[in-house]
């Protein structure tokens, strides 16, 4: 039956329009290919399409007539002035709404996360103020929300309080954030000039959510402190130590009234959401919620006392302008190289949160956000951030998704944000001297869940084992060991796997679809047809390499014999195969120690009376088996489809 | 005329013996493929695939009856009592003389590779005694010369003398040298047992040439040392560190007459081995020559007492057998993790030198060199050593080279020469206390020039130009930095070359092959034809993850953006994209961030108006993508052939 199906696949080669051209002259044409480029080639290719991106704005700008050509390349820098021309009313009067509804929401979440990097909670609004205002005029999303993070403040304080303990040199600390932000600026503005874009995507999608959700825990973790009032409290993130410094405050005095504070303000945060979630009319009430909770609980406080019994409170916040920090950035300090380092991770982490956001919700109004440009905005964001005593500030997760829903219509809701949190800068500071630390806890308590995302992971152990792998080594390596580390662990899990499966030694086998002349593996399509006499083998990794070059030969010559035996006991009827065809088609690269493999290969089936054929091979591949004559050793048995492979089998 | 090409394939389709099956019924073969294995399924296949090649060995044995189990089991062990039995005397004979010729070769070298290593000269001939016999009972080559080799000497010493200065606690350091020698051992052996073969292969091919050239240059500068007679020489290695030291001695008063007796000798041994080269019935001169030089050179300086004009000679050699040194390995050192990193190195190089050299050979003689069996002998062949006063032993080249010329037929030559070498250990010694250091610095010298090999370095720079730059980057870090950096230098390039392959965001178009309906890179097939209103695509990666998955999307939507633009230029018809194929065939992985941006590809290709469709996925692929249902957000367009998806375009 066999035997048919075979002379079938002949006749159906013969019947192909095929052999308008002969066979002969196709594997000409696969043997005759035009050189591919060199590395040289490639490498100088992608510098030279990094420049010609900016040949083609200088070209157009000089495109335009006398005075356009200053606002046209202004226009280039700042989008701003491209989509303020045609801003009209309604959309101001959106924005506007949105802009007071996130800045409800940013004053508070500023003071915790400020609190969070070990900073006076001035500083969070500070960042809150001039970084939007930039990226205001320079960003081309329309939803972000820009500001200071949790999983960014978290960064920062647990990398730089190993160099300098915030509890004893404030200033110094302060310097170092300063610095660090200044550094962070920079290698945004770099990555984004440089068009290294895809450096960010090196943390995989898979790492992120692991990440997050442990830097989640952790956040929530360090809210304890305020939320029980513990006066000493360890410095570092991980759970143990964590719990631990939880578990010892118990034999110190401590006092309920926080407690019982934080506790209930952040029930009824949790509640509004729930009342929001419920009706989509009132999304603005869990916005607002926090800064009520604030003003209510200070009010409470304030009316009682309760500081004097023992709550916890801000106390002084320096109201005014942001001073100027110019002469803090200290380019000598003797911790330069630490302070660069955390810059990059900083820079990284805060790209990843801010482009993801920014790229999801582009894509839900259908618009293309270019990497390459937000991450330039971002840099001088945080480049001019660090002068005006701002720290590393990106796009917010939960603020962006408020502003969403309070339908902004452009980057205006982020001005009249920043113009809200400055102007409670000058007036409202002197107000919050009563609000309890306890509630700021429990208003990023209640910003977490956001970040944790289940279904995500979920989805993630469904599709990829390995990936889930990297999002659980996130997870468990920021919760027991440190942030940086399950950063570490993420990255270097992802890569294990991309080398893993790039140099696997996996090889497949194919048989022909019936009815088809296409050859495909034998186990994903078990109705394929094996052609008797013949084996076709794929390898599946791109590369043949020195590092799965020897396995890959050792695979092949086992399956053949071990096919023999089976044929043997089976039937006797072509049994004995007289022809190997590797189908090279998913080999993009070939090293020396790939050919040399290759070499000995062909020996060994030579010796046991067998014929090698390659199919299909690519440029490279076929380029590099020329080039060692290889081809020739074959006696330049290369074609061009496995069809035609298995023809020249009529020949022996 | 390309609308006739095109109606041209359908007819073809229509033609094909295809359409016995419906397409419809094809693409549900795609679609409904078994569920490919888990990654947990594969990792459980190469586990069950180690144990059950030992319950293979097992059941045969069982197999056996009643006392032949015993036999079997130690035949498989030791192979000797396998080909041991039609041993022949003409065999021998040919054995013998092999044995006697490397024998004449290995005693001087051993001695030399001694004082390489730091170690005095017996610890060089014990090393040739023992392993070897070990390697005879156990080995599977025919042709490997087991013994002291250079490259392995000096690793050791440049890595230990760090730990420990031989010149001042020799003891304390030959007890670091067996100690690592044991852990070298345990290594291959552990690499051997649990087939964990491929990761010598993580030396690439052109890693170990450069490193080979870089050691040879590194071995000559060291023999400079002995040549010159230079008494305070530089522990470092790398060459500007000796050169330096060269230099400097130049000051202290310095004996020609070392210099002129090393060079006439190693001036004899080239003639000598050019007159080998010349005929190849005198090839046991070469392979003499060295011992005929020590002879003489000791000789000469007895009779002329030239010793006390200033000849630095040998002096006294400890004679007898091998002393136990089970005493003096240490694995209470303090340098105990040290020791083992440096047993690994040390271990991965020995084996792929011997490896290398037996498969070179076995592939010559046309029999098949089991890798893992190789590592388990030559590990318990180490293990024993290191009890034995020998440190790290394997195939040497130049020997070997030697051993297959002089027409070795057995490892019974290693027997031969194992006990040659016994004898003079035990009776000639006291005739080497007057030999020259400068003819053993001759007889390395002579023996470097087969490590460096130039045209294979031209031809690495032929096929693959970043494979050279490995090459490169190994040769020239062993010769300025340090050995072991060398190395890493060489598997980092390598590693780094392998990811940028594998996660390159290379896409390249198709286009159909006149006359077929085979589909093929643009690029490389310049015969190819577009077919009108149809974008062919395909990812050149084997990944499309995290690393690639954004980069690529773009590029697919930018080449799209280009092509139209260009075709409104050239003319009307067909400029407008309606479908974009997506050819997965080379495929093998995608992960949740491929899957994210394949769906934000087809958002925008549906913005536009434009279909998305994929052709032949792979196994892994189809599964994830029917996992996330973007099969049915993309209406089922997935199908077997790049042809049948074009047919679909029929349809809007």
């Amino acid at each position: 039956m066999q035997r048919t199906e075979f002379s079938q696949t002949l006749q159906s080669n013969m019947a192909l329009p095929a052999n308008e051209t002969s066979m002969a002259e196709r594997s000409q044409w696969v043997l005759n290919a035009p050189a591919p480029p060199s590395t040289w080639h490639n490498l100088m290719a992608s510098v030279r399409n990094t420049i010609s991106s900016y040949q083609k704005m200088c070209s157009y700008i000089r495109g335009q007539p006398g005075p356009k050509v200053v606002l046209s390349f202004l226009r280039s820098i700042f989008p701003i002035l491209h989509w303020g021309r045609n801003y009209s009313p309604t959309k101001f009067r959106n924005d506007l709404l949105a802009g007071l509804t996130i800045a409800s929401l940013c004053i508070p979440q500023s003071i915790g996360y400020a609190t969070l990097a070990k900073l006076d909670p001035e500083y969070g609004l500070y960042t809150s103020v001039v970084p939007p205002l930039i990226y205001a005029l320079m960003g081309t999303s329309r939803e972000i929300a820009i500001g200071p993070v949790a999983v960014v403040s978290l960064l920062l304080s647990s990398m730089i309080q190993k160099l300098i303990d915030p509890a004893i040199d404030p200033n110094g600390y302060r310097k170092l954030v300063f610095t660090t932000t200044f550094f962070a600026g920079i290698f945004q503005a770099a990555f984004g000039l440089f068009r290294l874009g895809f450096l960010v995507d090196f943390l995989s999608h898979a790492a992120i959510v692991g990440f997050m959700g442990g830097a989640a825990i952790i956040i929530g973790l360090q809210q304890l402190k305020g939320l029980f009032g513990i006066n000493h409290f360890t410095n570092k993130t991980d759970i143990i130590s964590v719990m631990k410094s939880v578990w010892e405050s118990v034999d110190h005095p401590w006092n309920p009234r926080n407690f019982v504070l934080g506790c209930s303000f952040f029930i009824f945060i949790l509640f509004t959401r729930f009342l929001g979630k419920r009706n989509k009319k009132l999304f603005w009430l869990p916005a607002i919620s926090p800064l009520v909770s604030v003003m209510l609980s200070t009010l409470i406080v304030f009316l009682t006392r309760a500081d004097k019994s023992g709550v916890n409170i801000v106390r002084h916040i320096k109201g005014g302008l942001n001073p100027s920090s110019i002469n803090q950035i200290d380019l000598n300090s003797p911790h330069i190289g630490a302070l660069a380092k955390i810059g990059l991770v900083v820079a990284a982490v805060a790209l990843t949160e801010s482009v993801a956001v920014g790229r999801s919700f582009a894509s839900m109004k259908g618009y293309h956000l270019d990497g390459n440009k937000e991450m330039v905005s971002l840099g001088f964001m945080n480049i001019i951030g660090c002068f005006t005593s701002c720290y590393v500030a990106t796009g917010s997760f939960s603020r962006t998704v408020v502003n969403f829903t309070a339908g902004c219509e452009t980057l205006a809701s982020n001005i009249v944000m920043a113009i809200v949190v400055l102007i409670s800068l000058q007036c409202l500071t002197k107000l919050l001297y009563f609000t309890p630390t306890a509630i700021l806890a429990s208003i990023i308590l209640s910003a977490l869940p956001g970040l944790i995302d289940i279904n995500e992971a979920y989805k993630i152990w469904k599709v990829d084992k390995l990936d889930f792998l990297a999002c659980v080594g996130a997870f468990f390596g920021v919760l027991f060991a440190s942030v940086e580390l399950g950063l570490l662990v993420a990255v270097g899990i992802s890569f294990t796997k991309i080398i893993w499966i790039s140099i696997g030694a996996g090889t497949e086998t194919l048989g022909r679809l019936p009815g088809t002349d296409v050859f495909c593996d034998a186990q994903q399509y078990p109705m394929a047809v094996k052609i008797p006499g013949v084996a076709i083998i794929r390898v599946k990794s791109s590369l043949l390499c020195f590092s799965n070059a020897n396995s890959v030969r050792e695979r092949i010559l086992k399956w053949i014999s071990r096919e023999e035996a089976k044929g043997n006991i089976e039937d006797n009827t072509g049994s004995i195969i007289q022809l190997v065809i590797l189908d090279t088609s998913n080999l993009v690269s070939i090293d020396t120690s790939g050919i040399a493999s290759l070499e000995e290969l062909h020996k060994s089936l030579v010796s046991s009376g067998k014929h090698l054929a390659i199919a299909n091979p690519r440029w490279q591949v076929i380029y590099k088996l020329k080039a060692t004559n290889f081809v020739t050793r074959i006696g330049g048995r290369v074609f061009l489809t496995i069809g035609e492979a298995i023809d020249c089998k009529l020949d022996f």
